[in-house]
């Protein structure tokens, strides 16, 4: 029997998958073992293998098979058709960049990384601006490329979650933000001290034990996955090989845990996504959002919460013996849910997170809108950080120049985090709501219902409907803010504000 | 000005050579980190990896360059023309045979892997008897591509050690076997005791740390390698990014620690050649033998002589303090040069392993010159280990079926492990000859004279000269298995023959 269209399709797209996984394991092994001087042919390696990749995502051979598909013969079924489109999405977006387009990019990614890190150790923004500027115009080209040239931002949103526009995040944030300022304002007011800074003397070894034998409990396979350390956790890989980072703090305990089960709820939606399908639509992540989705829902709503701690406590207390002697239970639960603002999104905490953001958006919406320059930037930042989070930071190193995500052009990225944690929200909620009893069973340290409902719901589907469609297949409703301001103030206010339970 | 095709060349052998060490780590990952059910994955990567490092060694513009270089545009000076030499070899034999032959040997060579290990652990050879067959046609078939039908079993030695040849080899073989087999007798018959198995219970993480230590001394520039844990110890990569292992047992701390360094001798021979010229034959190893020089070099001659135990047994013995409490320094050094005769290879000391080599290379000469067939190898095999060994493996798993490497038709591989040895011999006392004192500085740990002779005398090099013009070169002298037996007798009749002193 000849091949048919559809599994010629998924050959050529499995064939260049598994090119661009072996990419991951370079990126991999770069932050968890590369020797220092070894970077020189390290950069090399991954530049020929991009090069070899890209050459397999743009094979006109898979053109010619989603032509077939869209002509004659028609894919089967919902799914094989859902797969052909977002084949050709992918395909589209590949081809269409010129070579020159993606080169110059490249090039302009490193030199914007260079003088990223050198304007944030000067806090001097001049240094990073023009560059900044050069990818501000170079994302609007390639919407241009795409055919999006009246809608980047709506453009460098899909990108990362197909289906998001910048009307639905404006609103989503908005309605968010309304709702959160004054909740964390109240909070903040109520003034209650947590002991998290008194976890001091933790041995590393201790914590590494304790924070496998968690993530195993949660469902993470080791049969095909690892954790190791890297300077920044993140989760690589695929299903067929997933691969977790934590870091470890002696005085920090808490760190390392939340950055091992953050990184290992990625990990099991890799794991979830269906085998079978690995390198195709129907076995990859839907987009960003999605994904901290379910990074977010395990950390949080799962692993933050008394039901895990009621199970978990006595062995945390047990790894590091005598570093809890005075700690209540209560004083435990309070640093890990501790609240604080700060300047710096990756040291805040999952209420304060969301503001910043919302901060961020606001910028690149701006931004994008032609409504503010990249020169305004600087004043933009403080405005906004002091309007969502009462505060200015200290200097730009800490305020418009703490995160690297511009200087690659990433743009359209951030919002993914906070929607992250709407979705996650709202799938917690679903899911207490078709699980009864499931919080009983975390305390008994069984989080295997949860784990299948989310493979079932969620994972099994690949990139089969946009995020929109998921998340109203899913829970039977759009996605919405109110979840998530449901879930922190019955979390936080529990904590923080014990008259309003 | 336009590119000069000597300077193409080069660029289009490094574009090569970097896919090819991309490779490389995938394959130290399968081998230090991989996940056990992430292996059908791994085996996609490297599958199309390795087809990605042939099309591009393969590149007709490299035969394009070659032709030219050959033709009017003449290489500048007599490493130029030793590189386009060699690089002409590389690319016929890569090209010469045909995609079929190359993909029907690759799955030959995974059913005979498989095969092997069955029989192996059955010990029946007549399991693997048939893909043996097979795998010593195809290696016919590959010697008749490159032009050598009549002589494959040159070919083959040819292939891991330019410029030798078979008739090279059984001169030197049999000159050492006459010397070596009544010296190994005499040694035996003695019955000097070793202590070596009394040494039980000495921590990983104290011999981790150990290790590691000799191996900085002696030079292995971690800036730009690294050590891992393996169950068989290797090097890895090139000497942009050399990555060693070994494998450790709490009751067997010589045998991390050698493997160690001889795994830095390599390492060390890698991180030699010139970074400028890597990917091209003036900065690749000229072949196995040389290799292995330069591994046993620091293993054998170095790392088990008296001046390099005067400076590390201290360090040694504070490192498993109470373990090596009834220990004279003679104990421990006979521990260190123990001899024995073993029917297993890989369990054999520096003496015995050389009977073995020669064993093998009967056996394989033997072979290909159509003396013997597949399925009289149990009995060629076991008569040559009495008359070699004086013993019978007490089955096929410990005898003819204990190696891996003829499973993928690696012939004429073997031999390459004694040539070393004598090659490092030889090497020896030509640097003991040109560096007075070099040993009272090993009493003072410090190794960088002999290290910076080998760079300067062997390393440097690159593949400009094959293994007899090397040797030639750097000792004034032809490869001789005399040097190999003078150093023996004089280590070893010291210890076990001290009437011969």
């Amino acid at each position: 029997m000849p091949e048919s269209p559809y599994d010629r399709l998924v050959r050529l797209l499995k064939r260049a998958d598994v090119i661009g996984s072996a990419l991951d394991v370079l990126q991999w092994d770069e932050q968890v073992n590369l020797p220092p001087a070894s970077q020189v042919r390290r950069a090399d390696q991954l530049s020929a293998l991009a090069e070899l990749h890209h050459r397999a995502v743009c094979d006109p051979a898979i053109g010619e098979a989603l032509a077939a598909l869209e002509g004659d013969s028609r894919p089967e079924g919902d799914a094989q058709k859902a797969a052909v489109a977002r084949a050709r999405r992918d395909y589209e977006r590949a081809t269409r960049l010129p070579a020159e387009f993606v080169a110059a990019k490249a090039a302009l990614d490193s030199q914007a990384f260079h003088a990223w890190k050198r304007a944030k150790s000067h806090s001097d923004y001049s240094v990073f601006a023009p560059f900044l500027s050069r990818q501000v115009d170079m994302s609007r080209e390639e919407a241009g490329f795409i055919g999006q040239a009246d809608r980047p931002y709506d453009y460098l949103l899909d990108k990362h979650d197909p289906g998001l526009t910048e009307a639905d995040v404006a609103r989503l944030f908005g309605d968010l933000r309304q709702q959160l300022v004054p909740f964390v304002k109240e909070i903040v007011a109520r003034g209650v001290k947590s002991r998290r800074a008194e976890l001091k003397g933790f041995s590393i070894a201790a914590q590494d034990a304790f924070l496998r034998g968690v993530v195993a409990k949660l469902g993470f396979d080791f049969e095909r996955g690892r954790i190791d350390v890297a300077v920044h956790p993140f989760c690589s890989g695929d299903g067929a090989d997933t691969r977790l980072t934590t870091r470890f703090d002696e005085d920090d305990p808490l760190t390392s845990l939340f950055a091992a089960v953050h990184e290992a709820g990625h990990g099991l939606y890799e794991q979830g996504l269906p085998l079978e399908h690995l390198g195709t639509p129907l076995g990859k992540p839907v987009g960003m959002a999605i994904h901290e989705s379910q990074s977010r829902l395990w950390e949080n709503q799962v692993a933050r919460g008394r039901p895990f701690w009621a199970h978990f406590e006595p062995g945390f207390r047990q790894s590091f013996s005598s570093r809890l002697g005075g700690w209540s239970s209560e004083d435990l639960y309070l640093a890990v849910n501790t609240v604080s603002l700060e300047p710096i999104r990756i040291k805040s905490d999952e209420v304060t997170y969301n503001l910043h953001i919302i901060l961020r958006f606001e910028i690149e919406r701006r931004l994008f809108a032609g409504e503010i320059a990249v020169e305004d930037l600087p004043e933009v930042w403080n405005g906004l950080s002091q309007e969502l989070l009462g505060l200015i930071p200290a200097n730009h190193g800490v305020g418009v120049l703490q995160d690297v995500h511009w200087s690659g052009g990433a743009f359209g990225y951030f919002p993914s985090y906070c929607l992250g944690n709407m979705i996650a929200a709202q799938l917690w909620y679903a899911a207490l709501a078709t699980l009864p009893g499931l919080e009983a069973e975390f305390a008994r340290g069984d989080f295997s219902r949860l784990r299948g409902w989310l493979r079932r719901e969620v994972h099994a589907h690949g990139r089969r409907y946009d995020t929109h469609e998921l998340i109203r297949k899913v829970t039977g409703a759009d996605l919405a803010p109110d979840h998530l301001m449901r879930y922190l103030k019955e979390r936080y206010g529990s904590i923080y504000l014990p008259a309003t339970r």
